[in-house]
C-alpha cells in the first residue's frame, strides 16, 4: 500500500484537526483509497506535546525527502503565501483552507504548482466541509456554469438567521455569536464581508477559470439590516441573507457580495444558523445546492484529508492551470430588482412624487408597501422591477434633494 | 489535446441528451477538462437520422478500437447487464445511469472492470445531476460516513409535495405528476418505493463498500399516506417524505426505503416537488446536503458526461472493486419513533386500555393527540419513543384482538 508522510505547517484548531482524523480514521482512509496517510512533522511556535517531530523552521518540513503533501494552516496572507510558494518549489503538494491566502494568490500558486507538477488544493477554503472547489472542477466539468450563490459566511448566516427567527436586533445577535464562538472578538472581516468576498472571489475563479481581483469585488457588509427590513422582508415573501454572487453576464463576470432579499421559495432561504451552502446553476444540470458545515476543526478537516488524497493519487495529473483574463461587471453596471425603504412626509402628492423621479430615472416600481401611521411620517416600501443600479442610484439622488423624502432608510438588492 | 471518441447505446431521451451537450458544451469541456470529447457511434434500433455513425448492433460499438468510453442508456436489467460486461470486458470504460442493472450487479461490474483495468462510473444512477457518488467516493474519503437519509425519487416527492402544500389527495397528485411527465403511466417502480429501494442499495454500497442484496432490502411506498397523516403530520411540526435510508448500525447495515415523519427544520424537509436531496452524516464533516434535478435528459447527461471525463483521465486508476460482506439490520430489529393512527371507541378507558399493552410491549409513548368528535370514534395520533419496530408490531398485534381499537389507520416511522 502507498505511504504517504504528511507535513503540518500551523498546529491550531485546523491542523491538530487534520491530525486527529488521519490517526482516527485511518482505516477508513485505508478502505475509502487504499492509502496509508501519517502525519510526519508538525510546524509551530509554540512548544507542543504531541506524537510527531515538532520544528519551528518550516524549511524542516519541506526540504523532507520523505514528506510529499504539506498542509498549510497557518491562515493569513502573510507568511503563508511565502511558505506555500516555497513548498510547492520544493515539490511538495500544497493543501490549505486559507481563503485569503488563496484568493489574493491563486494565480501565482497555480502556475507554481504546474511549473513543478505538484497540486494545489484548497477545498477547505470555502464552504468548510461542503464538497463544492472538486465537485465544481470535476463533476461539473461537462457544464456551462452560469451562476453562483453561496451563502459562504457562518457567523452572518447566524446573525441574520437569529434576527429573523428570533426578532433579535444585530447587536444582541452579533454578541450571541460571540459568545458562541462563531463570531471574533474583532467581527469586521466576518460583518463586513471581507470573508466571503475571498471566497467569492476563489469560487469565481474556479467555475470560471477567469482571474478575479478580489478588491475589484463589491462588498457591503450586514450592519446596515434592521429589524425593520427583515420584518417587511418575510411580510412579502423574502429572507435576508449575505450573499456571494459570481455569474456571467453578458461576456463579464459579475462578482459581488452583499445582503440580498431572497424569495422564501429558493433553496437558501431555508439555509440557517452558522450553516453554508453554496447554489449553483449549470447547463445541462439545472440548479444544484450543496450544503454543511462551513467551519470548524472537524469539517475543515474533512476537506484537507480529501485533498490530501486527491493529491497523493494524482500522479502529476495536469491541473488546469490558466486563468483567462476578463473583465468583472461595475457595480452600477450590474441590473437587480431593489427592496427601498423610505421614510417619507405624510401629505398627499409625495408618492406621485417619487413615482415620477423613478419614471424619469427609468426606475419601474413593481409594488408599494405604506404602513399605516398616525405621525407626521409614513413608512414606504419599495420594490422596483430590474433595473441597472446607477439608475436607481441616480434617483435615489434626486429624490434626496427634493422635500418628499425624509430618509432612504436602506436599499437592498433582491436575488432570484 | 486529448481526444476521446464515445459510443452510446440507447439513444432515447438521455442518450440523445449526452450527445447534445457533448457537442454544445465542446468549448467548455476543452477549458474545465482539455479534452476534447466526440461521439463517434450510437446504437439504437430505430432508424435515426443523426450525424453519428448508427448501428443496431452493440458489438460494432464495443469492439471499436477507437472508442474507449461507451455510455449504456438503455435502462433496465436486460440486455443492459450483457452489453455493460462485454463493453468492460473489451477494455470499454462503461459510463451508466442504468439504476436498477447498477443495484442488482453492481459486485460483478467492480469485478469486471478491475480485471479489465477500466472504470465503470454510475454517477447519475442516483440524484440524475446531482453530484453525489464522486463526492462520497473521493471528497469524503477521509470521512467515516454513518448515515445517508436521500429523497431519490422525484415522482413521489412530487406527489408528496403537492399532498402537503396543495391539500391534493395522492390519485390527484399522481394524476398530475403523470400529466406533468413527471411519473410513467404505470407508476409501480416509483410510487411502490423500487426505484429509490435501487438507489438506496447503490448509495450504500459506495458509501459502506459493502455487498448489498437490494431484495433484502425493507421496502414501503406511499400509497397508503393519507391527507389526514400528512395533517396530522403538520400539526405536530412534520413534514411526510419518501426516504431512501442507509446507515451504519451496531456493526450492520439498516437500508430501507419508507415514508417518514421528518422534522421541519431538517434540511431535507424543505426539498419540494420534483427535486431530490441526498443528506449524507459523517465524522469529522458533520451533516452534509446535495440538492438537485434528479431526473431529466439534461441534468442526467451532465453527470454522464463528468464521469466520461473522469473515466478518460483515470490512466488505469485504481477503483475500490472490493465489496464487502456485511448483515443487513432486519426491519424489526431497526429502532425508531414512530407516529401511529388510530380510530378507537369514544368512550372512558380507551386510552388507559391501549397504554397498558404498549407498556407491556416495552413501547413507550411520547405525545398523544385526540381529536375532538361527536360521534362514536375517535381519531387518537400517537407518538412513541424510540423503540425496536419488532416491539411496535407486537403491541399493534396484541391491540387488534381488543375492542379498544377499530381500526389501526396508519403507522409511519419518525426520523430524525
Amino acid at each position: 500500500m502507498k505511504k504517504v508522510y504528511i507535513g503540518i505547517i500551523g498546529f491550531g484548531n485546523i491542523g491538530s484537526a487534520v491530525a486527529e482524523f488521519i490517526k482516527k480514521n485511518h482505516q477508513v482512509i485505508i478502505a475509502n483509497a487504499g492509502i496509508d496517510l501519517e502525519v510526519k512533522t508538525v510546524c509551530d511556535t509554540r512548544k507542543l506535546h504531541i506524537p510527531y517531530s515538532l520544528t519551528s523552521n518550516y524549511l524542516e518540513v519541506i526540504n523532507d525527502q520523505e514528506i510529499s503533501v504539506v498542509v498549510e494552516a497557518i491562515g493569513g496572507e502573510n507568511p503563508a503565501k511565502k511558505i506555500i510558494l516555497a513548498a510547492l518549489n520544493k515539490k511538495k503538494h500544497v493543501v490549505t483552507p486559507n481563503k485569503e491566502a488563496i484568493a489574493k494568490n491563486m494565480k501565482t500558486f497555480l502556475a507554481a504548482a504546474a511549473k513543478n507538477k505538484v497540486q494545489l488544493l484548497f477545498e477547505a477554503s470555502v464552504g468548510g466541509g461542503i464538497p463544492i472547489i472538486q465537485p465544481i472542477k470535476e463533476s461539473l466539468a461537462g457544464d456551462k456554469l452560469s451562476q453562483i450563490y453561496g451563502i459562504v459566511n457562518g457567523t452572518t448566516n447566524y446573525i441574520l438567521s437569529k434576527m429573523s427567527l428570533e426578532g433579535k436586533d444585530f447587536a444582541t445577535a452579533l454578541k450571541e455569536a460571540q459568545d458562541k464562538g462563531y463570531a471574533e472578538p474583532n467581527p469586521t472581516s466576518d460583518v463586513e464581508g471581507y470573508d466571503a468576498a475571498y471566497k467569492a472571489a476563489i469560487l469565481a475563479m474556479v467555475a470560471f477559470q477567469a482571474e478575479v481581483d478580489w478588491q475589484k469585488i463589491y462588498r457591503e457588509g450586514i450592519k446596515q439590516i434592521s429589524q425593520d427590513d427583515i420584518q417587511y422582508a418575510k411580510d412579502i415573501g423574502y429572507v435576508i441573507k449575505l450573499l456571494a454572487i459570481a455569474q456571467r453576464d453578458e461576456g463579464k463576470l459579475d462578482v459581488r457580495v452583499h445582503p440580498a432579499l431572497l424569495p422564501k421559495k429558493h433553496p437558501l432561504a431555508a439555509v440557517s444558523d452558522n450553516y453554508n451552502a453554496i447554489y449553483v446553476k449549470g447547463a445541462p444540470v439545472g440548479p444544484l445546492m450543496f450544503y454543511g458545515q462551513g467551519a470548524g476543526g472537524g469539517p475543515t478537516a474533512s476537506a484537507i484529508i480529501s485533498d490530501i488524497i486527491i493529491a497523493a493519487n494524482s500522479k502529476n495529473k495536469n491541473q488546469n492551470s490558466k486563468l483567462r483574463k476578463i473583465n468583472l461587471k461595475k457595480i452600477g453596471e450590474v441590473k437587480s430588482k431593489f427592496y427601498i425603504r423610505l421614510e417619507v412626509p405624510d401629505r398627499v402628492g409625495v408618492l406621485a412624487g417619487i413615482s415620477k423621479i423613478f419614471a424619469q430615472k427609468k426606475v419601474s416600481i413593481a409594488a408599494v408597501l405604506q404602513q399605516e401611521t398616525d405621525g407626521q411620517v409614513v413608512t414606504l416600501v419599495i420594490m422596483t422591477d430590474q433595473v441597472a443600479e446607477k439608475n436607481l442610484t441616480a434617483a435615489l439622488a434626486a429624490m434626496k434633494k427634493r422635500p418628499i423624502v425624509k430618509k432612504v432608510c436602506n436599499v437592498i438588492r433582491i436575488a432570484s
